[in-house]
């Protein structure tokens, strides 16, 4: 089958859910999205044995590829559904999780009176009033492109599922084997439910992605989940919008006035957390001030302590000299131009000293990947309002990346750890949607228009002459009366 | 200066615009984007005789244009600005309406407390409680790209600004001469005010455009209006999201239960308040109900005396033998595969009988472009609940047009019309922004997380162990600190 095919069973399906669940009201289309979730988890569980079998061939396959020094170990962990206590029980999980999360369809989201009704006149009948509503509904098809881990064909499916959105999957090769049978799994799932079969499908080679690209018509939005690599390549190639991120360059700034122990802990954190993830920094820009606090020697022996190569600026490295012991000294190195653009995804971290908070925002907005951007200064007072001229708020203000904290380390910038239950991804676009991105980010809205009453809503009523009809434009409230 | 050149200006001077307006509040940040549109409007008035000249030079070369066949006289009215009465005192009042606009930006549309604080356990500080804010911000760059009329260049800039965001403007060549005096007196308005020269800039030649659209770098998204064919291509070639419309190829059903009155009058606004608009029906799909209820040839006769020339299926066209005059059914025609994909923007009209609402759903699913969909049917009564399975319910569930109308003109789908005061465009895009665009198109949000209290926020500390803390994902009430 063609990736066109594919894109055009995918678009049928899609409309044809449409059309299907359109003659419940929204509660009940809901109800026949879980009841299809709990399918797949059903099917899932029955054919533990086969997948675990499919999955053995895969991290087998890919255990020779480390043997060659072809494939990183970390690969195979990744690969891995069973050996991890607890993995395979959380894919599960995640379903039925995915499930019970509420509805983001059918939402009404702004509802305006856009004119009152008019009574009959001379030739017109009377009109009612003419409401409109702006409701969420789903995005349509999605590509959704991803690399090793093999569950995320399950937790995307599980979101598109839910959010009443198609969905074309494509794994990564070396999960093929796990893939296709989770894939026959959710197939086999659908057809005992009431969506259709096509609502998501796979597909395994290279080629039929980049055909898939280029079919605008049948595709709406693109997920790319991987590699820098991968996402940049993606974004060249489609013809629609994509959502994700390529890098992940977060930045921490120690302000001039942060506490010493605030600071030290946060960029710990920030940076050791899980230091091969997207929201860890790579980039710490230091106040001047701290060169002579102290604040920038304690830190830095804290970052060296654990392991941290710094690739210091010339001024940051200068204040340490004298003040490390050799092993320590074997850590820091002076930073290259390149060394403030690189995701080093790894146990590195860029250092610079800065003169202001106006420095520092300079520095992210030329370097930054629009991910997520700490400030670390003193610290805040609930409920306050903060002068508009603090750092913090200057900070926040000026840097337009999709995550800008105070005083919290960029660890937080996860879909989990905002509420969102569950995550698409991380966006660093500047449209749609941004940051963490849950099942929210795979809806949209369209507008529904209403005219109560028996006479014909017409724009030339509203004309300038002898009945011109005034508009209202009056707030309603929120409720969509269908639902 | 070369494209690359250009979009690097516009995206400095959005980073500067940021760190600029920071010091502020939001609403003296607001208040120097008014300032700029005032400014805009006063260079604007003082230099009227200047660019009315240039804008008779515009006329005058495109009326040789004209004389030889190679433009339309169409196209001359849209280009001419002074002409006629009203319309060059319209585009300044414009200005002054934008300004005049709520500011969209700064508004908090969501606030949850992550975690409450924890007070001083062992080595740790006590911590205040983590406050996450969605906060709507600008997009950053914009290229907008639009054919003839000259005062879309004012229009958008105001838009732009008022929004927070830099533009990157390109005119038709037809109003080269009226736009660049207009680009120069906004680039001397901004000069004068406290927001960066480059913020709005200009460029002339197609070249730069196709330069421009590779510079994903720099700019956000692309805002293509004009014709299908320049939208076509321009989607295309970008390499960010564009957003607006191609077709718009609208359609209207008649149902079984459709009061004739209701039927006849909504369709005529809908065809021919403004044929060459995008919101105008091309396609009328009539239940066959109506080809004996007597309907379907009085909406014909309505057409036809209209001078609407019909392209009908075999069925409706059956229907008319007989009941038309030589007159009439020289306006008539059997409709090809094509005429139901195509937007005529004329006197033209597709017609086909349809058995059902879910066939009508179909077709429109089949050929429709997303922009607006119209059902005519038995009149909803205000506020009451209509049952799951009404045809009003089934259609505006089942199709995913940006805008889906209830008896009521296709015609209503428009900004103004929509209550937003002004319009960006309408977009048939099914991500960021749908339907008419109004200034909240032009902004999305980022994500603010802040500390109170003196301890570091670190992930770690939500790790399973002694002392893990506890999240709690608690709404707050939607209002942002700071402003």
């Amino acid at each position: 089958m063609s990736a066109t095919d594919v894109a055009r069973q995918a678009r049928e399906a899609f409309d044809e859910t449409q059309t299907l669940l359109s003659m419940r009201g929204s509660e009940q289309a809901d109800a026949a999205r879980v009841k299809a979730l709990e399918c797949i988890r059903a099917a899932l569980e029955q054919a533990r044995d086969e997948i675990q079998a499919a999955n053995q061939r895969d991290v087998a396959e890919a255990n020779e590829l480390v043997a060659v020094g072809k494939l990183s170990k970390q690969l195979v962990s990744r690969l891995d559904l069973f050996s991890k206590p607890g993995k395979w029980e959380s894919m599960l999980q995640g379903v039925s999780d995915v499930a019970r999360l509420p509805s983001p369809l059918d939402v009404c989201t702004r509802a305006t009176r856009l004119a009152d009704g008019e009574p009959a006149t001379g030739a017109r009948a009377a009109t009612g009033p003419l409401d409109l509503y702006r409701v969420t509904c789903p995005i349509g098809v999605l590509l959704c492109i991803f690399e090793a881990r093999p569950e995320v064909i399950v937790n995307i499916a599980s979101l598109a599922i839910k959010s009443g959105n198609a969905a074309i999957l494509k794994g990564g090769k070396e999960s093929k084997h796990s893939a296709a049978v989770l894939s026959r799994c959710i197939s086999t799932a659908l057809e005992q439910s009431e969506l259709p079969r096509y609502l998501v499908q796979s597909v395994q080679s290279r080629d039929e992605i980049q055909a898939l690209l280029h079919e605008e018509r049948y595709i709406d939005m693109v997920i790319p989940r991987g590699s820098n690599a991968l996402v940049k390549s993606i974004r060249q190639e489609a013809r629609m919008p994509v959502m994700g991120h390529a890098d992940g360059l977060c930045a921490a700034y120690v302000h001039e006035d942060a506490p010493e122990r605030l600071a030290v802990e946060t960029v710990l954190d920030a940076k050791l957390d899980y230091p091969s993830a997207c929201n860890a920094i790579e980039t710490l820009l230091v106040h001047r001030h701290h060169c002579t606090s102290g604040l920038w020697c304690t830190l830095a022996h804290a970052l060296l302590a654990a392991g941290v190569r710094l690739h210091c600026d010339d001024e940051s490295r200068a204040c340490l000299d004298g003040a490390l012991s050799d092993a320590e000294r074997s850590l820091v190195c002076a930073a290259t131009p390149e060394d403030f653009d690189t995701e080093f995804l790894d146990l590195d971290l860029a250092v610079r000293i800065v003169g202001s908070v106006d420095e520092a925002v300079q520095h992210i907005q030329q370097h930054g990947s629009g991910h997520t951007d700490v400030i670390l200064c003193k610290p805040l007072h609930e409920g306050a309002a903060t002068p508009g001229t603090s750092a913090a708020d200057i900070f926040t203000r000026s840097i337009s990346s999709s995550s800008v904290f105070v005083n919290a380390s960029s660890r937080f910038a996860d879909g989990f750890r905002f509420g969102y239950g569950t995550e698409v991804g991380i966006s660093t676009g500047r449209t749609h949607a941004r940051g963490p991105v849950g099942l929210e980010g795979l809806v949209i809205y369209k507008y529904v228009l209403r005219s109560s009453g028996d006479g014909a809503q017409t724009a030339g009523a509203f004309a300038p002459g002898e009945h011109q009809r005034a508009w209202s434009h009056r707030a309603l409230d929120n409720v969509y009366p269908t639902l």
